[in-house]
């Protein structure tokens, strides 16, 4: 049955789901494109599915079609309809609806190397560093409570399907990171000076690097926590990196002893 | 005086360098914001700048409406009219309009160290891989002509004032790539395995590392001409990063020995 009303109540319930407040509620959020979706049920299942008409009824998707139809209830809606409950102008016909998957307890890490965004705020960049995090095989991403929104759709699109394989921990306090402190990590900022290069400093044990918001850096509350200060050398006349470059390549360097064989 | 109608010949001029054909006419392209605009006076002079009323009456402004009045033709738009000659949301409330800067003439590179952009079109991506370009110190960023604008205003923001300290060319065709080969350097494509380590690869001498395009990589033409392949190392799952990651990742490696007493 294809749906064809905006007053249908599964159109408004995934409509309302562009909005971070309803995504909260309801404790879901929303994934787009074929090709994510595909990959993400080698993690999970999603709990309802969005198509197109297009989509649904195009030969070429019928596999990815009966499998979903398989794992979750799906909704069939006309193009016009559809088009409303995309985040992007180019939608590919197909919206996955999963549970929120971030995690809130700290203390249920143990050993492992984190990547902390202290206030982060662009979607891309964000979604970014979740990307690079799994692609350098970090053990998780840490966000305080003020970074955008987790489930932002642009940040989503941005991680590809990283989403789906990063442990994601959102702090409640930035007071929180201290237990981390108290459980043997150590809590490292990058700075722009009187610190050690990321080019010679060891990324032993158990470590948070954390990484400032886009214009102001990182807080004094979030400084005040942190044992070491590393930098990423740079031209004299700079003084910055776009944020999403700065922790992809200090992760690059994290990953560097696993990858010695390579 | 200040321009109050939408039929004023200047701001219609203006109006008209918010698209790309009337840039490349005039050969010109418009950078927005105070701090950037600052920082380019350093390098270069704009043609004309726009200013909103409010903006130039702010008494914190008065040094730099100075100083600019003293260097080009500047003209003061109503708040509302000048909303419409820039390209953000947001805007400070000023513009200036300088001489496109990109060279074409790759006969003009003796040695150096460079970053082949391969039809790479997202504005923030290559605006991004410039500005890492001026934080690791790279001679410069040769563009394919199937690349995004250089003059897209997004990717001018992207750059910060990068725009102005890098040299940038873009080719005329692919094959001019050649000229360079024959003149001692050696071309290096991004690759996904078969190749070179990022970790262990030695940038040495006359270089040019070709980065792909976001959906289909390298083209067959750029990968014809190039000599030799890297790679940086990630987990297994993985097969790609965001290309401004990987271009500053491989530029941050390019100025290791530089940095080697930081």
């Amino acid at each position: 049955m294809v749906i064809k009303s905006s007053s249908n109540k599964f159109f408004k319930f995934f409509k309302s789901l562009l909005s971070k407040k309803n995504r909260n509620i309801e404790n879901l959020f929303l994934v787009e494109g074929k090709k994510v979706i595909l990959e993400s049920l080698t993690y999970t299942r999603p709990e309802y599915v969005a198509m197109s008409e297009t989509f649904y009824s195009d030969n070429k998707n019928k596999e990815l079609v009966t499998k979903i139809s398989s794992l979750c209830s799906t909704y069939i809606f006309t193009e016009t309809i559809f088009n409303k409950l995309s985040s992007t102008e180019n939608s590919q016909g197909i919206i996955g609806y999963y549970k929120q998957l971030h995690k809130t307890n700290l203390k249920q890490i143990k050993t492992g190397r984190y990547i902390l965004l202290d206030d982060v705020k662009d979607p891309g960049n964000a979604g970014g560093i979740i990307r690079s995090a799994d692609a350098f095989s970090i053990d998780g991403v840490i966000l305080t409570k003020e970074c955008v929104d987790l489930y932002n759709p642009k940040l989503i699109r941005s991680t590809m399907a990283s989403i789906f394989r990063v442990d994601i921990y959102i702090l409640e306090e930035k007071a929180d990171i201290a237990s981390l402190k108290d459980n043997d990590f150590k809590i490292v900022s990058t700075s722009i000076g009187n610190a050690a290069s990321s080019y010679k400093y060891k990324f032993n044990g158990n470590l948070v690097i954390v990484m400032g918001n886009e214009a102001k850096g990182i807080s004094d509350e979030m400084l005040s926590y942190s044992q070491e200060k590393i930098y990423i050398p740079m031209n004299d006349g700079i003084d910055s990196l776009n944020v999403n470059v700065a922790s992809s390549i200090i992760m690059y360097e994290m990953n560097r002893d696993e990858k010695a064989n390579c």
